[in-house]
């Protein structure tokens, strides 16, 4: 049986993540492949409440090492629940955030010592990891600009200051530089059309090295 | 200043905490002592939300890292926002479940390996230990009759079977005996009036200890 394949997007708040999954979407199952499509926070029902309690405006009182284990909490449901059976039917699963957002936002960023965050990762993913994060590489001003744009209210984590975003842009930068074989990154202050472009031809790589 | 301290009352589901923290509340009280509830999971407004989540019955698909994680992301919570700013205000924390339960409920009960139990508790206190735990020791089959009369009905956690609550309690035995300078056993089965003058006599002497 074919074997599935596992691809996260991921990127600035805004940089058209969720725009270029759906076109990703459309070319894949036009080719009659079956994709998964998911998202981190989130993805099974368990997932989506502790979604909930991670963004909620609410609770700024929040620290560090229980936002940590809530992320690390959803992901081990997500990879058990939802992923491995999906990728052992030889799925194609689409992931919107998944584990590199951790390190960009609560290592690169937030500042969190790297052990920890690695400790609570290595115990949710079990050795597990993606096949490829595509990060869609913006300015996070930009960025914003964008969903503001979209005219929706910020949740608690898009509410940050620039400076922190800015650190989660660089993040990726650095995770790419560490994983190239695991990282690609589009630049993503062009025009959709070539940023989608710039995506298939990563998954058409992807798609050749499967067969 | 006085230093504060923290008890723990645990032990099986009906096996008497909730009647007899408000006893020793009272107790206290009446010394002229500040008093802090809480319990476990819970205690804080992130905490609750957290509970929420852990106890709902209509997700028994959570998987054991998960449960783990969640238990672990709200002890983060409760220890840094309500129970260190207690101790070191010199108040008495007095939680209706910590993390014995945790040991006993996921490790002997559940059968999660004890090591990963032991990472994600110590990433959680970072050190930080209660001062007692006070076990109202019972036969779960006796708990679960005393809840029954109560009349609620059962969460995703009590509604277990009862081989898994017995050996949820003999968790408990075996910590105790692993630390007794952290451990009280109190025989639940006798009456409330025996029980409340056993805990006292534990709370007395603890009292003495902080003189
Ligand atoms: N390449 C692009 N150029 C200009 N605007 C874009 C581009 N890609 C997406 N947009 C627009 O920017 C806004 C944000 O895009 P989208 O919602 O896809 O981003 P996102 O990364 O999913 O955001 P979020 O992090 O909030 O989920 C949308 O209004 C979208 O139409
Ligand atoms: N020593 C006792 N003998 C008989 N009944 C008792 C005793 N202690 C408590 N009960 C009764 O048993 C029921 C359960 O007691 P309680 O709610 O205090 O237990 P609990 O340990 O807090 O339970 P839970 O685990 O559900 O929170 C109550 O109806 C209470 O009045
Ligand atoms: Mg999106
Ligand atoms: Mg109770």
């Amino acid at each position: 049986m074919k074997k599935g394949f596992m691809v996260v997007f991921d990127g600035s708040n805004g940089a058209g993540k969720t725009t270029v999954i759906n076109e990703v979407e459309k070319y894949l199952s036009a080719k009659g492949l079956d994709v998964v499509l998911t998202r981190e926070p989130g993805g099974t029902p368990i997932g989506e409440k502790i979604r909930e309690v991670i963004l909620d405006p609410s609770t700024p009182e929040m620290c560090d090492l229980t936002e940590l284990m809530l992320f690390g909490a959803g992901r081990a449901q997500h990879l058990e629940q939802k992923i491995k059976p999906a990728l052992a039917a030889g799925k194609i699963v689409i992931s919107d955030r998944f584990d590199a957002a951790t390190f960009s936002f609560q290592h690169y960023a937030r500042g969190i010592a790297l052990d920890t965050i690695v400790k609570i990762n290595d115990l949710a993913l079990d050795g597990f990891r993606p096949d490829i994060n595509i990060i869609l590489d913006l300015d996070p001003l930009a960025g914003l600009e964008r969903v503001k744009k979209r005219g929706q209210a910020l949740d608690r984590l898009e509410d940050e200051k620039l400076d922190f975003l800015t650190k989660a842009r660089n993040g990726y930068l650095i995770q790419a530089k560490n994983h190239p074989e695991k990282f690609a990154i589009i630049d993503a202050s062009q025009s959709k059309e070539q940023v989608l472009s710039d995506v298939l031809t990563v998954i058409d790589t992807l798609l050749a090295q499967q067969q």
